[in-house]
């Protein structure tokens, strides 16, 4: 089947190009595979530390190697902080997308078994997992203080015991999270951990099939997604809501967006036919975290964006159009406090362990039957002299 | 043809993703054009800032439109000092490519047009080629500053007249280059420029399909270009050349390294079924050079393995082999005094006019009937429950 795809100029799309054990996406049933559990049972049931065990290590933790794992994410957290000095350099108007482009190849510096100093051997896959674990616990840090850098404000160590998720939240507000609001949070990181060859994947397997580190690889996995039409979708469904403003509003907004051929923000993707599976867990909890903070404002407008939205494609159009992951979780994060343009970092903070795991399968776990490196062809239609190779002419009678 | 190419777990060799006007590789012949032009004729006849004119603008420059390009380097490379204090916060060993990774992101601070407060419309394709040449102007000025810092030395500020590769010489020894020296050196920007999907072209163009800034796909070409199995060969090949020595223990060492199923570093290509047209015209420059400084023993080395490696390749496994474009790069930069571990960034002062061209081409030139936004899909291969969904286990009975 595969082996007729079209492929040329069609950005890949429905192409398959890799085998992998790390996710599965069910776009016709709404279903989402980590290593062959359902992501709203995950969802449900776990918290962030055993993702990343099952992503790296493929399967989930017991109670005791849990326990190890979170206590190694904070030992190398506290190595985050050599960074500060870096981000304090850097002007505050700068973009965290570009900063954390920017810090992730430093953090080879961080790593205490990195760098060609270091005897560690770099070519077993447990020393890539090892580099994976510096990467988690770092990005979330060198975020947060990174906020707290920018508005002229210390940033904060690492706390000695919080969890990964409570620990960022903390960094970033000064305060210990709530715990309903941390468990919120935690849960947002289990539902955008991964989602198999999205660009910003796709982009980290590239670069790790020139064996190049995985620093480089998830450094460049950041700037894929940093693009408008990746991680930054969620921004837009916020931007979008508060372009909108109230519920009353919503009507005449959907109205000319679809005359104008324009675009509701959160609706579609690429993959599902159905209503997202992560959308169906976030919108409760963008519901109750409004609640708790005292404004549901945002979700209920959400809601009604959703229902009507939905219903002005079926009757104009005749399309069944669909919440993606994005939809709910502007609203839910915006509700937390976080700012806007931290939303498309905190897809970087959970993402970093599916795109970790990728890199490793890329570069061990199924390599073994693959060539090396990404090497597409193109096809060229440069028409500058006719079908002839145009004739040099010297700079003077140019 | 190109819609029933394999490409599952291929690393997509051979099939066509992309059409592109910026280049053809015509591996049975051994022709390589930019824009139409051989390569052949624009190494011999041009500098490397009109191959930045043709590779962004699509046509060679008139001799005023070259001047006022090569005096527009010369103001964006100034602007490329403001990233000298951030280099020196970086530890001496780190290696020179991440340092370049991570410090494209940083240019964008350095653009006075780019970032979230200047006023500048920045979905224009005029605004993507005046960053495209802060990048070019900039990553050679970063890379030889860093090579200054890292030995303990003040970073030399750019020379105010000085072409653009003559001033890469300049402020890495502290002093203005040989003229034929200079001219080697600019032939070899002219000849690494441009190789069509190549994995690290391949990777720009993938970022820059989510709409990412270019700094952004860049930085992440940068982290594909490190790879060994990318622009880490041309640095095989000169640790090659040094492991064996001396032109006697050539046979020994091809002898050996044919026995053991090893590489000959610098032979073969994943396009080319000829010599490499770059390395014929590479050759003859490290010979000649090798006489300017007085030593050709790397040239002739090469040489000899060259001709060496081939017979018996020829007669072991009755195959064809030929050079590669890193072959005789190798000699060629170590006889011009450069660190061998530069080489790998050389190829980036060089390839970034490539990148950008592509990032260009990906967002605009091309894009009209293009989805955005690269997204294939994967094979799911896990069993780790058979095949069915796995049952979610409490974690005190796993």
């Amino acid at each position: 089947m595969n082996e007729c795809t079209p492929i040329l100029d069609t950005g890949l799309r429905g192409a398959s190009v890799a085998s992998t054990k790390i996710s599965d996406v069910n776009g016709k049933l709404g279903k989402l595979l980590y290593r062959g559990y359902l992501v709203s049972d995950l969802a449900e049931k776990v918290c962030y530390e055993e993702i990343v065990f099952l992503l790296l290590y493929e399967r989930l933790p017991k109670a005791h190697e849990l326990n190890q794992l979170k206590e190694k994410l904070r030992e190398k957290r506290k190595l985050a902080q050599e960074l500060f000095n870096f981000l304090k350099q850097i002007p505050a108007k700068t973009e965290p997308m570009d900063i954390l482009q920017a810090a992730v190849p430093m953090l080879v510096r961080v790593d205490p078994h990195a760098g060609k100093e270091s005897s560690a051997d770099k070519s077993t896959i447990e020393y890539a997992k090892e580099s994976a674990l510096q990467l988690i616990a770092s990005i979330p840090v060198i975020m947060a203080a990174w906020d707290r850098i920018r508005n002229r404000e210390e940033p904060l160590l690492p706390h000695e015991t919080l969890d990964h998720g409570a620990n960022f939240l903390y960094m970033l507000k000064g305060e210990i999270p709530d715990r309903e609001m941390a468990s919120f949070f935690d849960t947002s990181l289990v539902l955008h951990a991964e989602h198999s060859l999205n660009a910003s994947t796709f982009t980290a397997r590239q670069v790790a099939s020139t064996r190049a580190h995985i620093y480089a690889a998830v450094s460049a996995a950041v700037g894929s997604l940093s693009g408008a039409l990746h991680g930054g979708a969620n921004v837009r469904v916020m931007e979008m809501l508060k372009a909108i403003g109230s519920v009353d509003k919503i009507d005449a907004y959907i109205e000319e967006t679809l005359n104008s051929g324009g675009l509701i923000m959160g609706l579609g993707h690429a993959v599902y036919q159905v209503d997202d599976p992560r959308a169906l867990i976030l919108a409760p909890m963008s519901r109750r975290l409004g609640e708790i903070v005292g404004d549901t404002t945002w979700y209920e407008l959400s809601m009604e964006v959703e229902k009507r939205a939905k219903a002005a494609f079926k009757t104009r159009k005749n399309l069944d159009i669909f919440v993606n992951v994005d939809f709910y979780s502007a609203s839910l994060f915006y509700s937390m406090g976080i700012p806007m343009d931290f939303f498309t970092p905190l897809f970087a903070i959970s993402r970093v362990s599916g795109w970790s795991a990728h890199v490793i399968e890329e570069q061990f776990a199924l390599a073994a039957h693959k060539p090396a490196l990404y090497r597409p062809g193109a096809s060229y239609v440069g028409d500058y002299c006719g079908p002839n190779e145009c004739s040099f002419i010297d700079i003077d009678e140019r």
